[in-house]
């Protein structure tokens, strides 16, 4: 397993394609350490010997101990622990923890080239297989770049006035395959060792050549990453963890960008392409049912603070607002954990998690996340966006006076106070705010989206037959359904 | 294990001390058989061959096949079976299943005797393991009487103006005590064949008096059963199962009430009163994540039904609809299923799930109830509270013109529209309407006892020290309790 | 104006045509009694001194002394006076007063029937200006029929299966016009004395034969009231005035009915059909932001009295709930001051209240009722629901016990309790609860209805240009348009 | 009246006292310009001929034409006046207008000057005359300061641990008087004329020292303002109003402040000081009747232009999200006019709005603001986050990929589509969103305030008779309360 430094030590090899600001910079650029800041900790943790086994597992390819970032998960236990890490490693960085994108895919790609393989007779699982191993031993980190422009929304790929609105195969070889098109708002390409790109919805026969699969080092030739930091605004004196930490999302250009056939894991495949879309997003919605905790932890311990520093923390209805965090975070863990335990074990082996329960969860946090940061502010009061910078609590002229009046809790000392509010202030009052508030509704799928999931996945059915049923209209109830759903326990 | 009509013998055998409209009566008053048919369902189906290993169960006391209504669960998995059987015969019922109370109550009882004789060398647990041993061999069903009248809310049992307000001791002799008081909203105790009591708060010193528990015949001497039956209107020609079932609740007035020694399980142990208290009230929220679902299941299934009346199920905002009870159905489920595995084996033996997601999904299924009946509205329209009566629809004078009338969907034929329509209005404009609203917010503790006990449980604390941690308040950020917190796997 | 002995002697006098309970009986049947109950308040108060000039007012038409219900208002001042008038009686009834159908019908008919003859030079105006001096003279109470059962909801009207799925022209003479069909959930139609049918909907060249308005005798030839009586449980000793109080809706069947000419308002223009419908449904929505405010305050003022009864009535976020009322009822009543102020001035001289604010207020009630009783069910608790009948309050078997335990807060003695949950039983826990919670929703087009015509009718266009401007896209932002929108005030 | 020219030479003459980023400066620092946009805009409009009697009033003082934001209200459709002025200013300026703080505080000052002289004969309103008439003749801007820092808030001013906690008094001369304290969060301060104090709260006899109201040049001595500026990155190429708008905050620290007499306009009267908040509070509330209408039409009509380059602007759900905004807004205006048309003339002369409607309106925006920019975000979509900067849409080497990519909708052009995102990034993912979700549940109060507000001014006692009457429980129901309230009308 790598260690952050050569992580980093990785990164300033890399061409530089990152395009910040109007220059094209590379990966030293100080407006993407922010992210590089983020997964470090996923590197860092993984040396730790307190969360061995957590952070680490135990290839299913290998038998070598890997970073769990880039692990299948093969029983429920295993879906659980992943949980667990997004979770804790979510909580350090003071959110999104990015890596796991990586793991979705290739979670996705895994299932999904076995299945086409079985299908065709194809070899993509066999090359995706090679590609995974060289990824744990290597302990490499990718972004997954699954979202297209799109275009005209009413429109289908093939239909579109441009034909690149949706990313596309433009020429086969046989060396490989060319492609065209964008993917938009794709977390932490600015510092991943790989893309990994999967279509984004289904597809029609006549959609086919937008149905399309590969992975290609992050500075690959013909691959531009049009790129958006976001930070916070970055401490003098008073130096703080989540300070450090940010991200960067890109639009990644692929301008007839040729992929090597090894590297090309669906090509055509139409009818697989909503697979392959659902198996990344359902993925990725399990995942937030690590992260999303996390964020309501965070949010939920820094309202804890403020209302200490404002001496409110006893009063009913602040802890009645507080508990909404931990009904959230619970309710959105135990729907990730019900789908680990409802999981399916796939013809490749991987055991991927429960639809229906990832989906309800998801879709849950999404709904909330605006009403969090509500609280926070409610609590907090208006101070959060009225504070004075940093500055201010260290220049001569002003700093006696803010220490001064920053006191609110006697059991609060100015600085711990200070400190209190800038937290409050970066997490609710800077462009973090907005990137958590709107990665909280959209990231891995909208609510509607998780909506039209589960339109498409509920049993519907059974529920109309209780009530046909309990109406007089049918005379027998069939629930025997319920007698075989029986949860996969453990570790086996 | 007892069929129904053995059940419904023994009740016939009872002393009659239910008091209903002026009237004293035995359980063969009309008015509690919508009751009785539901208790029923859980005989009938225990003797289906279908249902073996998920109504039944093994006894941990005897190793004899019991009713799992009468077991105690002594891993996760019987936990999750527990969930799984409420869903499923409370979609039978069209809802509250009602003796689950029982359930919960031997559940309670069974730890906290066990602690009790820990701490005091008493022999309740002995006592209590002996009259489970009878209560399991005879199949035999009870109310669980927690809920006192309570009197000055602001004020402590002791402190009452009535000392009465709360149940109390008033004597104590060799063979049993005598106590006065009287339980409220005591579900099911009408055509129940025990009536176990149990305290219904934390009691100090000064309230010893009023820390008491025990079980009794429902027909005792001195126990009278102030009695509020609910139904829908009587089916005449369109009958239908939903219209069958009922529930009734009653006042339990104790009268200086002889209990025998025997059947005492708590007598002055002050400081045990609020754990026995919770231990009732959890267990009881956690088969609210099995009932709760199939309630949400019922509405939604009837909302499906209505929709396809109406023509309309295929409207996007009638989907989206929908999908909101998949959404509290799965959630509140799988707070249930993560409950069970992150449960804990008590002293006693018995598993006992886990305290906080048992109360995140309680509270939401409470918050939420009134909502769910909001959607089945939408979406039926006005028509749900102003159908003409079942004589309507019998009667020749007006028969032919609600036939003609009633049919929208040209593939849903009178009867049938007739039928939902029917089922709608027993469901969202009856009295069990009402009574669904007001229980699917009280019904073991409403949002804002599981707001108190979420504030009491939830750890808090660490969520603090991530904001310290991530403020640069705290330097280190220790979070190796994510470690040890491990679920309990499987059926062992 | 009538007295409301004279009022139900009137009705004695109709032929009997209800259907209820597989019987045909008259206007004396004790099932429609509560409802008459209702309509006698707005005869009562309109005698006496306390109201004059409030449930009376000036006829446009002949200067003289009205009911404010049968009136036509001419600006603004009588607009609000319109909602005071329902707000103040439906405080008194316990929720909807009823005949403000009536009122809403005589007035879109006054404004459309105008429309139609400046178009057609028909002479409707002329004949409805005569029925309505008619209708005023004698202080009648009409029913307005507006919904039809509609059969497939995706289906205009001469697309039906069945032709009759809208009632409809079947038959023109010199006389008069044959209808046939059914209107559904017709409220208050078995104790009024008039009947007003108008359509439901916009209406194409097609379906013109669906274009029809009229009124006739509520016992008329060929009409049947199939009607369906909601109350509560009479009480024997405990009277109180909520308890005399419910409604009946009526499934209105039209049997090949003839109408004279002299009562045909629209016949066949189907361009005015929309126009006429919305007609209604804006000034029935109008007069929800006078009702509904009433349904919020008794629900205020019982959530008080119950929270008094339970001694927590001083408890911070019992206040804060209490306080949703407040919002709710005054938002609502604001929305109808607004609508009456930014009113126009019809060609007909008829004062109609501004559609936007209309419909925004009506939504808001539509989406909170059921939150509403939420709220009251919250600070209640499960007692609103399993309070023993009110014989177990007078039995001497019963009685000591319940007066002994009801009584919680030692201010509010037994009976007062008593008297307190019964009205909360009433109005949460009885079939009154779903007909307000449904009609609530429902009752003069649901929030859905609401929003179809905030985006017919909003100014979104305005909202764009303002986006543009500040955008950048558009240099300059034309809002003069705010100039030019003055309220209308005053008595004038 | 000022050009907007004239109010920015004015700011220049001021002395330095603002303290940003660590710096001394004065009105000249680009960081609070943005601010000074917003401000030129109020002054611009009353130039303009349009907005003549809109933005221009007839002073009650000397008859002279002055600009609006200066005016004392004299009747309720000057009241409706001003909403609309700030409803259609802040839509120019993308918000907050900021000078309605000014208004306010005139208007409170106004009225409780009289009511304090006749109370004690003493010559406050005199003074405030005297110092009205030269702020309308000079058409000054005011920021309001009267937020404390509060310390410790379970203690009164007087107990507080630091005395100067809340400003206060600490010297009385001939002259005037000298004050010690600072007040936070005060908007626009640093390019105000003037700011005015008046107090935070009630306060008790022991706290008379800081009952203290007054009025000062912005740059007088002994007052530093600690600024913190709010602006959006600035736009090098596709210029937009929006993004030449901000807004700053200071923390205003008064050391030793000398306040001439003539300025002072209370001065220990404790008893007042719980008024002259409120009326400040109040009518501040009111004002926000105008301003947070016009930040529902921004973020609707931003909403459908985002919907309309997204191509999905037709689509149901998309539709009636976007109807929230238009309930939002209408909701609150409202209650504004409400407001205005039930104020009440105070002994001032000064028509002040109703305060039960005033504080509904603005409890409802506040608990709606994120929920606002929740639905911006749904119907944006992710990008609104990770939009590239403006410089890769102008830089050669991302340009043309950009413009290729960003076209979704064929009739939305790549500039126009790129100016709507920048639009949406601007107000949705700027630090400007957190000003406005942030100043949107705060600012003149939070909803906690204004539920106090109404828990202490609503007439709960008569909705309490209405259920007592339903009940039985008093036999008669006075209503005549119902008869006297009376709206005042017009321009009288």
């Amino acid at each position: 397993m790598r260690t952050s430094a050569e992580y980093y030590a990785d990164l300033l090899k890399m061409k530089p394609n990152l395009y910040i600001g109007g220059q094209r910079v590379g990966r030293d650029d100080p407006r993407v350490r922010p992210g590089i800041n983020v997964m470090s900790v996923t590197f860092d943790l993984a040396q730790h010997p307190d969360w061995e086994g957590l952070l680490t597992a135990t290839s299913s390819l290998t038998g070598k101990k890997i970073n769990r970032f880039t692990h299948l998960p093969q029983n429920p236990y295993e879906l659980m622990q992943k949980q667990k890490m997004i979770r804790l490693t979510a909580q350090r960085v003071g959110g999104c923890i990015q890596r796991c994108m990586g793991h979705d895919a290739i979670n996705a790609l895994s299932i999904c080239t076995k299945e086409i393989d079985d299908k065709y007779g194809t070899e993509y699982n066999r090359r995706f297989i090679k590609y995974l191993k060289n990824y744990q031993g290597k302990d490499l980190a990718a972004a997954c770049a699954q979202t297209d422009m799109k275009g005209d929304r009413t429109k289908r790929p093939h239909e579109q006035p441009d034909p690149d609105a949706y990313l596309h195969i433009v020429e086969i070889s046989d060396d490989g395959i060319v492609v065209r098109g964008a993917k938009i708002s794709i977390t932490m390409a600015a510092y991943a060792d790989e893309i990994i790109v999967v279509p984004t919805r289904a597809m029609g026969e006549d959609d086919k050549d937008y149905a399309v699969a590969f992975a290609i080092p992050a500075d690959w030739e013909h691959v531009r990453l049009i790129t958006r930091p976001v930070w916070v605004r970055e401490r003098k004196q008073f130096k703080a963890p989540f300070a450090e930490m940010g991200v960067s999302d890109s639009f990644v250009v692929f301008d007839d960008t040729f992929i090597p056939k090894e590297r090309v894991f669906m090509c055509k495949e139409w009818e697989f392409s909503r697979r392959l879309a659902l198996l990344f997003a359902d993925s990725h919605r399990h995942s937030y049912s690590g992260c999303k905790p996390a964020v309501s932890d965070i949010l939920c311990g820094t309202t804890l603070l403020v209302a200490e520093a404002n001496n409110i923390e006893r009063i009913a209805h602040v802890r009645a607002k507080i508990s909404e965090f931990a009904g959230g975070a619970e309710l959105a863990y135990a729907a990730g954990i019900a789908s680990a335990l409802y999981g399916e074990r796939t013809s490749s082996g991987t055991f991927f998690p429960n639809v229906i329960y990832a989906n309800v969860g998801r879709r849950l946090m999404g709904e909330t996340i605006y009403h969090e940061f509500n609280i926070l502010t409610e609590i907090a009061g208006g101070l959060s966006v009225t504070l004075p910078f940093e500055d201010e609590f260290i220049s001569k002229g002003t700093k006696p006076w803010l220490d001064k009046y920053i006191m609110r809790n006697p059991k609060v000392p100015p600085e711990v106070a200070h400190r209190i509010w800038r937290l409050v202030e970066n997490l609710s009052a800077s462009p973090m705010a907005a990137w958590y508030e709107i990665a909280g509704v959209h990231g891995g799928g909208s609510p509607i989206m998780e909506t039209i999931t589960l339109n498409l996945e509920y049993d519907y059915e059974s529920k109309k037959n209780i009530a046909k049923y309990l109406a007089g209209i049918n005379k027998e109830l069939d629930q025997s359904k319920y007698l075989r759903e029986e949860p996969t326990f453990g570790r086996e």
